[in-house]
């Protein structure tokens, strides 16, 4: 049997694997964690409103009744392309067929030491330190005696205006003041500050124009101070410089720019300035046509000339049409391109606010945050993922109790330590 | 308003804090950690069938309506007896009552450089980082190549065999054999060992013989490996000795002895020579009417001279007696003694087996285990968190899939270091 191995069980690994899982192949699924984890609603782990199990899966179990199916946890560092063979953690795999679908991280622009202070979200491991932080702060706050020191424990400042910034800003928002709050006694909503900075001249960008400003709208209801049009310029433990105002803050969350996992670039592949692998339009690398790159870790662009966005939509579609290339056994000359079916996109600001555009059709409040519910649900994977997260949201809307304000690395001695 | 300070949340600061909640009085609780963690299901947690917020609930949410109680994030340090002040993080708090719940750790019998290899079982933090040295070490054996080396990632000892050690044992070999292995391709459950080692003659010393027996042929039956009246006499990173034998394993539990919390020491209160607070019968403290010692922070004997056991329902009663003291202003000499009213007690040892006596009724079997289910349930903080461990119950008795395989700290190139 023809031997695959996919680098990375995220959307566009997962998808691969599945195609391929119900025909007559080898696979292996190598990934750094032992779980997929459902991105789009790790703003929700972040801030309390979902359990990590929520939203993932271990992938050895996704594919426990394929038994031609082998995943093995570990770090992919180097690729043999003329021997074919991968290697992790002290042990090597060959191949017939290589899927790199490694996903990406933040950039920080050349800033990589702002990465301590302004931690991203991609990980689970990201959402429960942040969950942390939040959550840490406020303790640190009730304690404090003295008004002037307080501040910095209630400013939250997010940077980055796309959908996880605007997501994360309007969930903070939103559950520390109305949630969380009325536990504490010495501090309350009147006290804290959450700040939305973008460097462009308006937040979702890449949504038409009418819901970008519906969002900015429904943001400022919830009492978001949107900073538009100015850039971050520095970032350290006291806070942000943001144009000529400083924030002093101890919560930054960093939601702007990608950059592809550095496996890329470290095997050879040729990358852009995102360091993500310029494939051909059927998503084989330029010098194999058995080494595929797919997900946030490719790039390529639509018939307009426009790259395809970081999104699951994407990864997910282009790890279904490699899949299918290699079952058919189609040779380089003869695959047709591929093309993205765009059904649309969306983001969720609060409790029944969001904006979405679906096929071409603009929603906006009440309906889109229903529809947002519908389609997260949906498309989690695992009956019991969804009956879980459908409970949780269900509790949370009737209740606005949010269930999981648990700090468990920081106790004791260690709660006065930074974080890292 | 007078003004009582209670240090730990668990279950018996908790129940003091309860009663006292409802009367005229300024309460503050200091934790190290921002929740109330149900102890009992801890073992759930680590062997990946809870979540760890399905049994644990933020103390300040569960004081939410009561606006004369005060939950700060800290750990106390040290108590001035003579000033009725206490001191944590910075910070200070005057008393007019001092309740002392602080619980205890596992007790190494001076070998505390075990603890790095053989962790206990007392906080979240602790299940979780078991939890992700069991699975992580599955992943390592699936990698394993040579099958010699293979062997010491499926040995799993776990030392004690009082009810945490039952209950380990007991669960790590259900799930791991029957749950998760079937997940993986180069391992099976014919080659995993799990050994329960105590160095008494039987397990569950504290109950019944025929019940204590029961049990040993459950376990038996898991495929437990039983070793009884052998001491371990070395614990490092290859394994542990027991009497003649060296078994090879990275994963050792320990669920032998208990040893207060240090602070009981630090302020000078006199101790036994488990670092428990030699109590007077009325829980308070031989030198001060006013500060009370309770649950298993305290040393206190019953009618027949034995020293009350470091149980939930102990630390409870104990908690209420206290408050009802405080409550009614009752001078030293008209306290009536504390009794200990004894309900009975319950282990589990997996899928529908348990054994337990119930106001000296001796139960097992199914029976016992439904039993066992229902009062848990029944004693969880919080309508949201019985429904949510009935839903994984039922959940995982219907399927044997056990929902939180995940992990989440180890990742990458961190997956081959030791756990810290």
């Amino acid at each position: 049997m023809k031997k695959v191995v996919i680098i990375g069980g995220g959307f566009g690994g997962l998808s691969a694997a599945k195609v391929l899982a119900k025909h007559e192949f080898d696979i292996t699924i190598i990934d750094k964690t032992n779980h997929h984890v459902f991105q789009p609603l790790l703003y929700q782990v972040a801030t309390t409103a979902l359990s990590p199990a929520d939203i993932a899966s271990p992938i050895r179990s996704i594919f426990s009744d394929y038994k031609n199916v082998e995943v093995f946890l570990g770090e992919v560092k180097s690729i043999d392309r003329e021997q074919r063979k991968v290697f992790f953690n002290d042990s090597e795999i060959d191949f017939d067929y290589l899927i790199i679908a490694t996903g990406s991280r933040h950039s920080y622009y050349g800033k990589d030491h702002w990465e301590k202070y302004a931690p991203g979200l991609k990980t689970l491991d990201d959402a429960l330190k942040i969950r942390e932080k939040i959550l840490l702060s406020l303790e640190a706050a009730e304690k404090e005696k003295v008004s002037d020191n307080r501040q910095k424990h209630l400013n939250f400042v997010i940077i980055g205006g796309g959908p996880t910034g605007v997501e994360l800003a309007g969930a903070i928002s939103e559950i520390v003041n109305k949630n969380i709050l009325p536990d504490f006694r010495n501090i309350d909503a009147s006290m804290t500050k959450v700040y939305l900075i973008e460097a462009l001249p308006g937040i979702l960008s890449a949504y038409p124009d009418k819901l970008s400003k519906h969002a900015l709208e429904d943001l400022k209801k919830l009492g978001v101070i949107i900073i538009l049009n100015e850039k971050v310029t520095e970032v350290n433990e006291n806070g942000v410089q943001v144009g000529n105002e400083f924030i002093q803050t101890e919560n930054i969350l960093w939601a702007a720019g990608n950059q592809a996992s550095s496996l890329i670039s470290a095997v050879g592949i040729e990358t852009d300035k995102s360091g993500r692998a310029i494939v051909n339009d059927d998503m084989c690398t330029k010098t194999d046509e058995n080494i595929f790159v797919i997900g946030d870790a490719a790039a390529l662009k639509n018939e307009k000339g426009e790259y395809l966005p970081a999104i699951a939509p994407v990864a997910m579609q282009e790890g279904k049409y490699v899949a299918k290339i290699i079952v058919k056994g189609i040779d380089k000359n003869s695959r047709k391109k591929f093309k993205y079916n765009d059904k649309g996109m969306m983001a969720t600001i609060g409790k029944a606010k969001a904006v979405g555009v679906i096929k071409g059709f603009k929603l906006s409040g009440l309906l889109a945050w229903l529809v947002w519910s519908f389609v997260h649900i949906l498309y989690l994977i695992g009956f019991r993922n969804r009956l879980r997260v459908m409970i949780e949201w269900i509790w949370y809307y009737i209740t606005n109790r949010p269930g999981i304000r648990l700090i468990v690395k920081y106790s004791g001695d260690k709660i006065n330590k930074p974080l890292s």
